[in-house]
């Protein structure tokens, strides 16, 4: 079975506390103690994993970069979902349906900021393409403070195929977009709901785009013409959640 | 004078556009052409600034990084502002005022998003602390998409006694604190008012928290503990955008 090195303290607490993917041994550089990872060697004893106590310089070359905060550990593969079992496990919660599409989004940086948000705003499931996307990477676990471990997300080979499986489930598609004919404050977010985040340089793809049931935008003031792909989810995410919590 | 290196088609652009700083000249490499360079090397001839046209290789040591995007410019350094100028440009313009205080931020690429939130948000004035702070640099003004070359920003030797100054304007202070005593949703942001976003790690540093006027937080669910602090400034001022204009 392949294996990956997830590095950095979040990442590897999170997949801990996660428990979705098996772990076969944890690295601790020595010397290096605080509460984190005091707190993260004991998740790993009462769950049988091995730690080994490693000198930092021997670390650097495990993990692959020099921004292990100290520890990295040898896991199976990130747990992707398929978008059925997404959708399905929506079915029970008596709540509105909420997920993300995220469409053409390269880098890995702002995929974790978008993950990370997403668990925050209680978005239940996320959408990724195969192809023009950042992968599930540690570097993304990293960016997401470990948001990744947690969070349901499904890579589909076709984005447009997975909208028409959505709309067949009552949900309505959201697509940001600073050339939408309504702004976010204008949307009902009481409803099942995707919104549907693009790409850093050229936003959602034309063919995605119109799938989408509404274009919104984020009213935007002064000089530069539109926020950052992450920011912009951000935004558009936590207006959703002040629809229906606040 | 000392000068510096702007690289990246929206920072040498916006600097152009926005006529704040003197520019020594303009490098554009050969071959390049796009019609955002078109329009760069327009403007840069109706304000006779020269423009060089280099071999690709030869613009990568003078800009310093391999992401110039064919663009690069000697410039006069960033013009940063008083605060009291920043207070006194806002007295007059009949709104109710609204600063971003960035605290303790030092990673440039979170510096740069959330000046870049800040212009689109409408905040006109924002203040950074000279020490333990990113500083306005040609990477912030890439990272920004350009809106650090628009926006007005001072850098205050204390930031507290800056706080002190604008609650003698009448400005009210809030810190966002993921321990703070009410929700975002739960200010009143038709206010004279100055967000504080604090550092990556620590948040705000204790001795300008004590100095708030109110602490608050940006709800949140899941299991990951707290957004990334350029989404989390960015959800608030679009908080308070939304209370001010929708």
């Amino acid at each position: 079975m392949k294996t990956e090195i997830l590095y950095g303290i979040h990442p590897v607490c999170e997949a801990l506390a996660a428990g979705r993917r098996k772990f076969h041994e944890i690295y601790v550089s020595d010397g290096k103690t605080n509460t984190r990872i005091d707190h993260l060697i004991e998740l790993a004893k009462s769950a049988d994993i091995p730690v080994k106590h490693l000198n930092r310089k021997k670390l650097q070359p495990i993990a692959g970069t020099d921004t292990h905060q100290g520890v990295a550990a040898k896991v199976f593969p990130y747990p992707l979902l398929s978008l059925s079992q997404i959708i399905s496990d929506q079915g029970d919660s008596g709540k509105f349906q909420f997920y993300l599409l995220i469409d053409n989004i390269v880098d890995p940086h702002n995929l974790g900021a978008l993950l990370r948000t997403a668990l925050c705003a209680g978005i239940t499931g996320v959408v990724i393409p195969k192809d023009r996307s950042a992968e599930p990477s540690p570097t993304v676990s990293k960016s997401s403070a470990g948001a990744l471990e947690h969070i349901n997300l499904a890579r589909v080979v076709n984005m447009a195929n997975a909208i028409k499986d959505l709309k067949k489930n009552n949900v309505w598609i959201i697509g940001l977009d600073k050339n939408g004919d309504r702004s976010i404050y204008e949307n009902d977010f009481n409803e099942n709901i995707a919104i549907v985040v693009g790409g850093e340089e050229s936003g959602i793809r034309p063919l995605i785009r119109r799938h989408c049931d509404f274009l919104s935008f984020i009213p935007q003031t002064g000089a530069v013409s539109s926020l950052n792909a992450s920011v912009a989810g951000g935004v558009a995410m936590y207006e959703a959640y002040r629809q229906r919590h606040c």
